[in-house]
């Protein structure tokens, strides 16, 4: 067995020999009679029917239940491209959360290609044993090709977690941290720093959540339609943010700001997050290092948020797509619409209730209403947008 | 809900209610430092470790454990091109035995393609988060090419269950089938009847096994060197085989043989059957209509052998795969050679011992020291042949 690298006694290390998953069974075999149902010769009967009726799939068999997680490591968390392999331990990690947190059997498959083309194809080949395609750690903007082409050869929900999952939390978040300073949605001017796949993502779906005034910022100043540098995505989002027309560097559009959202284009240094609005939030999701220290924020801000467990205020995907998942499995839906998202965050954002506070914008990634009103709200909203299969 | 198709009440339609299987946890996940742990941020130096050192997944994540059991649906059980999603339920089931009798964890994958680039391209992609590759219920011949285009593509076992598990249950039932009536393997004279998948590979293992001579049949009649419309797989067997160079129909091959394999290129009539040599040996295996009626059989001949669990000596691949794949991914096997298939033949052989009788050629599939001794059997003969990656 390969060393393990010096990692013996490392609690990370021991927790992951052997993985974190496994299969298990759910009906016996332990006679020649249960053989003769599970398997030949009576399993025959369920292949006949499933061919004569397609959809019985989803009742006799596990696929209704399941998704697929699905990654080519080609952007591991904040990591970069350490490739498909090195990708499993999150894909597993993911299961794992699926599992826990939705009752979703969910499956890591990492995929040793990088070509959009190519990832399309084998992802749209393996989709009828799945019942949702999670879309995980691809690298920006690859994987807006990647999921927009499988969202439209697909009739299952396929869903690019490190896009909408964050952008659901975020925007839960958001609307808390509003509600407590007094001051809805519509009232925030927004700076976004970072414009890859959780950058593009939450400024979509802040605009679809009726927030006007947002500037984006990548690593070279705001996205803006003087750019010449920007790629297809950014180029849309430079026509749809950015309306006071600003250029030039991320400081400059923070002066008077009242949300910062670290996402991430890099550290911001205190000089200009001193410039920002009276009662300003700013969320620094940079993990393991915020973009703005959480004590330097606290200087300026009155809510503070990061993507880390040891601060108060963790946004999490956690929290979002377990019970976005649970959700549209459970209604059938044959997408992930704009709808379900933002329901999924309304309530995500309703569950804090009577426990609102500067250090309490969103549940506990432990909170077990979570996953299963996130579920009912979005299992709702699909009815009512009409993307749920007849049955 | 579909309504399952008036399969209420119905013991084989309510066992595969919601599957057969499920996604199950091997780690704790109850507190914020268990999913410190297991997801981020501790998930990080495990994915950083990895992409230094790529063998770690095998230690690191449940890799080493798993098989995808791969189909395109073209030749679900002996129903027919059936499609991926009715090919699911086998696939679970397969799954369900993986686990059930190796501890292996196997995961259903149904491929929307039949082109064996492409399926040959999509297993290679997905390959990389799996230990091993179970194809199944793919047709011939094309199941033949992608299994060999996938053998010198990939470095992990890829096996072809509806052949060689079908082969090595044979041999082993064969070998004991021969002892008892006083026989080696090299004194047999034997007529395979049927050259798809299970047959071809049945062919090859006995002749790898000594056994000189051999005819097969086909549903046009015995494949013979001066027929014209042969596959290159048949063409192949041509070669091989039909040393009398016998040509015409099966039952011309069956006058004075000693063994008759049905395998299954269709009922075999009785009058031909009754041509055989003293002592006969007959497997008719096709399910649920053997090639040769069992009662018919036992007329003619002293061991009679099906595939079906309500008559003696049932010739099933549940005594092979799971055992072999355990032998091969305990032995970190880089392929499954002729030699490994050998050797899971006769350690299965063995296990009848004292048991050996005409009723009694194969052990039971619920046998508890089947797969353990399969496999390591298996694994010695990897170790053998020197096919076991460097650790």
């Amino acid at each position: 067995m390969p060393s393990g690298g010096g990692s013996s006694g490392d609690a990370v290390f021991e927790l992951h020999r052997g993985g974190k998953i496994e299969l298990a069974l759910t009906v016996p075999v332990q006679t020649r009679e249960d053989l003769s149902l599970a398997y030949t010769p009576g399993v025959a009967r369920v292949c006949t029917a499933i061919a004569a009726e397609p959809a019985l799939a989803d009742v006799f068999t596990w696929r209704a239940n399941t998704v697929a997680v699905v990654s080519d490591g080609s952007a591991v968390l904040g990591l970069g491209d350490l490739g498909p392999a090195a990708a499993l331990p999150v894909m597993e990690g993911k299961a794992l959360l699926f599992k826990r947190f939705a009752g979703i059997d969910a499956v890591p498959i990492v995929l040793d290609c990088t070509d959009v083309d190519e990832l399309v194809e084998t992802v749209v080949r393996l989709a009828p044993g799945f019942g949702g395609i999670n879309l995980e750690d691809i690298s920006a903007p690859r994987c807006f090709d990647v999921e927009r082409r499988l969202q439209q050869r697909l009739h299952i929900p396929v869903f690019h977690d490190d896009q909408h999952g964050t952008a659901v939390v975020v925007l839960a978040a958001l609307r808390n941290a509003a509600a407590l300073t007094g001051r809805t949605l519509g009232d925030l001017r927004v700076v976004v720093s970072g414009a890859g796949a959780a950058g593009v993502a939450v400024t979509r779906i802040l605009l679809a959540a009726g927030i006007g005034d947002i500037a984006v910022a990548d690593s070279r100043g705001i996205v803006s339609r003087d750019r010449h540098d920007l790629s297809e995505v950014k180029s849309g989002l430079a026509q749809e943010t950015n309306l006071a027309g600003r250029s030039g560097s991320l400081a400059g559009a923070l002066s008077g700001a009242d949300v910062l959202l670290g996402l991430s284009a890099g550290r911001v240094p205190e000089s200009a997050v001193a410039t920002m609005a009276a009662d300003a939030i700013i969320f620094a999701l940079a993990n393991p290092d915020p973009e703005v220290d959480p004590v330097v924020a606290h200087r300026y801000a009155r809510v503070v948020a990061t993507g880390r467990s040891d601060y108060p205020n963790q946004i999490n995907n956690v929290l979002a797509f377990p019970g976005i998942f649970r959700g549209a499995l459970d209604a059938g839906a044959t997408r992930i619409t704009e709808g379900m998202k933002l329901a999924a965050a309304e309530a995500l954002a309703e569950i804090v209730g009577a426990d609102l506070s500067e250090t309490c914008i969103v549940p506990s990634v432990l909170d077990g209403r979570v996953a299963p009103q996130v579920a009912a709200a979005v299992a709702a909203a699909a009815k009512v947008e009409g993307v749920v299969r007849p049955r």
